[in-house]
């Protein structure tokens, strides 16, 4: 089988577990949801679980040899590391919040991390890894994001790019408040809002990250960051969806993009330089 | 005709004007937008004055005797005064800054003021007026909010209410950074929302403050405050939405709500008291 169509049985396979994982969301979405405290302001649901147990299941039959990370196995396990292996970078409920309150954005996100033989890329960029498909999906309002290495990022089978967007005053801004609410947190992180908001047109707060990330991709957003997220399961799938829509995905500070780090920014590759500029002058 | 049949040819009335700008909004939602500035952050697009002018003429077909505010009528006519003649306050695209981004939150909202012999509550309510029916609908993902006074509020024609939230810990906080970029408002603006993350579960900025009051109605939010804003036409659909779906609308200092103040406060009966003070500490 060639490279190219591995990565589109990889895609057509996440694509058919998202949507699954969709349906379960859809069904519970109007339901009174039984709900878990993970902390003061973490929830986990039922569905949650459900979804990540659907999508592992339907990509272990597909794939016996990849490897998961999702982030409910994750809490109960402890496993974050990312090897060489094949991995399923797993989120099924992006915005827990937003679907414990029934606020209309709900993600599952889908993608596959690779640091293995099975495609040319790890030559290249073993250090980096390398993230060949990603898939985003909104079941609430049926908007399917997928995008596949080299291959350009689809909204609903429609390609999709970034904004050309060239100037921060009229750029649209989005970013999260986080769930960190320690006092040098919620200072630091506001601090940023007001030093942005003197220079973009406006901000928005989606409560998800991959939504953000596609948001970008679609420039519906033109800029977008987020610090102190859950992990690579937040991003990864977004990531590649920004990249293969003509957009950058980069440290805050400036410095290469890096999925465990749990900081990113992204946007058109020309506003990188004044948000970066806008991002230091905030800290 | 009875009263509450005027009242329900009132909303049959202004939904079909909302459909018919919605569906010039859905049309221009994907293509290219003749942007015009109104200062540094504030966006009017063609497709705000086509709906203006479709709901208008509607509405004015309709109900020749009575009289219309607008967005987009008062900037060009200075028009904000209330008298007690019945008045249509109407936005025909709330965010616009979305719309002119692709953002999915597009929002219509109409709504008939009266203070006039229209309606007998009118001579208990002289003075606050009165507010009889709201619309307001989401073209982009179909989503129709309408209340008539006294007999409830519906989403797509299913009854809502708001939720049954009565801890600031668990709920849901929107606001919007507003359109002012001056130190001081941005100041103010960032520090209440310091204070406020402090308290809640987390916080959401839509763009829109039509959606935020009908987020606070059905129960995707549980608090909403925003200082500031356009003008009547953004909130008084909205107002009407929540208080039939059991929520409440206030100043944010705790007075009564005034429709031309542009400040206003939502949350359910339960929250609001807590809400308040977490309000007034913010300052």
């Amino acid at each position: 089988m060639a490279e190219n169509d591995s990565f589109v049985q990889f895609l057509d396979t996440a694509v058919d577990a998202a949507k699954r994982a969709g349906e379960i969301i859809r069904n519970g979405f109007y339901k009174t949801k039984h709900v878990e405290h993970k902390g003061q302001v973490d929830l986990v649901t039922e569905t949650d679980k459900a979804c990540e147990d659907l999508i592992f299941n339907h990509l272990k039959q597909q794939f016996p040899t990849h490897k998961f990370i999702g982030e409910e196995t994750t809490a109960a396990y402890g496993i974050t590391e990312l090897t060489d292996e094949p991995t399923w970078i797993v989120d099924p409920l992006d915005g827990t919040t937003n679907f414990v309150h029934g606020f209309i954005f709900h993600i599952v996100a889908t993608s596959l991390f690779l640091g293995s033989p099975l495609c040319v890329f790890l030559l290249v960029l073993q250090l980096e890894k390398f993230l060949p498909v990603g898939v985003v999906y909104n079941p609430i309002i049926d908007e399917l994001f997928t995008a596949i290495h080299g291959q350009g990022a689809f909204l609903n089978g429609k390609p999709i790019q970034v904004s050309s967007q060239s100037e921060l005053v009229t750029s649209l801004l989005a970013t999260e408040a986080g769930t960190k609410r320690d006092k040098s947190t919620l200072d630091a992180s506001t601090n940023r809002i007001n030093s942005l908001l003197s220079k973009v047109r406006s901000l928005r707060m989606s409560g998800s990250c991959a939504l953000n990330l596609c948001g970008i991709a679609c420039g519906r957003l033109d800029l977008f960051y987020e610090l102190g997220f859950g992990g690579p399961w937040d991003v990864a799938a977004g990531v590649v969806i920004v990249e293969e829509a003509g957009g950058v995905v980069y440290d805050p500070s400036g410095t290469d993009f890096n999925i465990t780090a749990q900081r990113v920014a992204a946007s058109n590759p020309f506003l990188k330089d004044a948000f970066l500029d806008a991002l230091r002058q905030s800290e």
